[in-house]
């Protein structure tokens, strides 16, 4: 790894389905110079999160596409090396959203100070970040479970998913996750704590999931669509809630699958059993922002939210990550240790 | 008609599919009698509604079905004719649930008196009873729609329909409707004072909503499904609101229709677009009924809320019109006058 080479990745084409690795390219560039008013930064952690499929296409969404040729968007952390910008010294640790490279700079509009004695500078990219707020901010916003409720999410091990859990849980509700393979689903009731995991590869996805789930479904924290929510949507309760925060599993989709179509049967069972589905981002609650802030690092001190990372070294690396991520490779929150 | 015997119509059979008129079956009784803490109400008007072909059906619902041989349910304006309950005296006009008959027995639990010096006694079957109260607690708990937002709302010559586009406008809104045909247009825009109004039955239905929408729809109220859905859902605004009413055109349906199936394509619309679906029955906010009852009889006295009446005459036509209603062959809120 050199130390003056600014090395980046780049979206080379769009993928049509799976990303491969030709639709990513690494790039060295000088280390840029911060002018007045802007801090250069050298990336610690990256995040990989599945959302950034999305921007990977031409498609409208809410937030506007990579470019090809232009770095890949991520969120940071970073260390400031040369500062121009009053308030932030060399040394200093910050949140940035910086994206897939070495170097970047900022005007520090981005960025918010980190306190490495608090907790881990990389949880603020995961459990105590963004994946975390996103569950935090759904469950509280559109979830709302109620005590002895019926929670379920999927991608169980995952950041969000397991803070989902670990919510309901702390809010009195009964936490079954879904989850890929055996040693998740354990990891998902043995250390988080949940009431019951079901694993997603199970031929009999559906009766597994109506057995975890004998009083039906309350809330479905929906991150993956796909067969997951087809086995979930006929045990949704009277008056069921379904934030859908991420569809993984289509992400890669080229053409939308065989029929028949069920989008009357859906309208159906949101009218008869009077569901709510609302899709958000984080961003969209933004203004609770603080309310996270306050409680979450109270629970994870007091190990009521627990957390697992699975750091992948070296930015060059990051690709095949994040390919693996869509297909469910990670085990715990995806993070790129880059220096 | 006969006023010595009670005419009733009961379920012949469950049709699958459209109902046909061997699905219904009149019979004759003799007049009820009633007993201490009864009144014996004779019906005077009934209540023809879509949500009584889902009563035809044996599928789990918000309510249960109507049994093969048993009487069709149905909101019915009613004259109190013989009284052993204290507080109900001959003469006394209520409404009520009794069915689609001549005759029935109440204990009054279910019994609202109305005071025929207010308004049409049959109001209390439309813009004034259950349609009209679905539109307002709809679009207040769940559409909740803004000044300057657009409505879309289909059926809009229709009870429901016709209240949402109203309230809409009172509420500052661009109103649009979707109704068959010319002259149901004609009156959505003429009469009630609608912005526009698209035909549904006009081969380019989505441009023309498209066009009727140049700020894109913020709240669509859903009482139809089918091909509106269809040419709405791409036009929904980020953070849109979908109050989920009804789907009248699939209660008929038999089998889920030809692929592709949407149902990953509406996640996803769900997802990137912030939206809000939810269905509801008006029940689910009863605690809320008084607000409807203080303001829309004011806003029908300043003419704000308008409405329109398609009576058929006579009991044994129900079937007939029932069956037109699912077609929308109706003109404005389905009546029967039975006496």
């Amino acid at each position: 790894m050199s130390e003056n080479k600014n090395r980046r990745i780049v979206l080379a084409s769009r993928p049509e389905g799976e990303p491969k690795p030709e639709h990513f390219r690494l790039e060295t560039a000088a280390i840029p110079t911060p002018k007045d008013g802007e801090v250069l930064l050298r990336n610690l952690w990256m995040s990989l999160d599945p959302y950034m499929r999305g921007r990977m296409s031409a498609a409208k969404s809410y937030a506007k596409p990579v470019e090809v040729g232009e770095p890949m968007v991520a969120g940071t952390v970073s260390e400031v090396v040369a500062s121009n910008l009053p308030g932030y010294a060399p040394g200093d640790i910050a949140l940035s959203y910086t994206g897939w490279m070495d170097y970047a700079i900022s005007n520090g509009s981005d960025l918010r100070k980190l306190d490495p004695k608090q907790a881990p500078v990389q949880t603020a990219l995961g459990v105590l970040g963004m994946p975390g707020m996103t569950a935090y901010l759904g469950m509280k916003n559109i979830g709302m479970p109620k005590e002895g409720e019926t929670v379920v999410v999927a991608a169980a091990s995952g950041p969000v998913g397991s803070f989902v859990g670990q919510y309901a849980k702390i809010k009195g509700c009964r936490a079954v996750g879904v989850a890929g393979g055996a040693d998740k689903c354990k990891y998902v009731v043995e250390e988080l704590g949940f009431d019951a995991c079901v694993d997603h590869r199970d031929p009999d996805l559906a009766g597994k999931l109506a057995a975890a789930c004998p009083k039906g479904i309350d809330v479905y924290f929906e991150n993956v669509g796909g067969k997951v929510f087809d086995a979930v949507f006929p045990l949704l309760n009277q008056f069921g809630r379904v934030p859908v925060c991420g569809i993984v599993s289509h992400y890669n989709d080229t053409a939308l699958p065989p029929g028949p179509d069920r989008t009357g049967m859906l309208l159906g069972g949101i009218l008869r059993r009077s569901l709510t589905m609302r899709g958000f981002i984080v961003w969209d609650f933004a203004a609770q922002a603080g309310d996270f802030y306050r409680e979450a690092p109270v629970w994870v001190r007091e190990g009521r939210i627990k957390y697992r990372e699975d750091v992948v070294n070296g930015l060059e690396n990051a690709p095949e990550a994040f390919m693996g991520l869509l297909k469910g490779k990670n085990f715990g929150k995806l993070l790129v240790k880059i220096a």
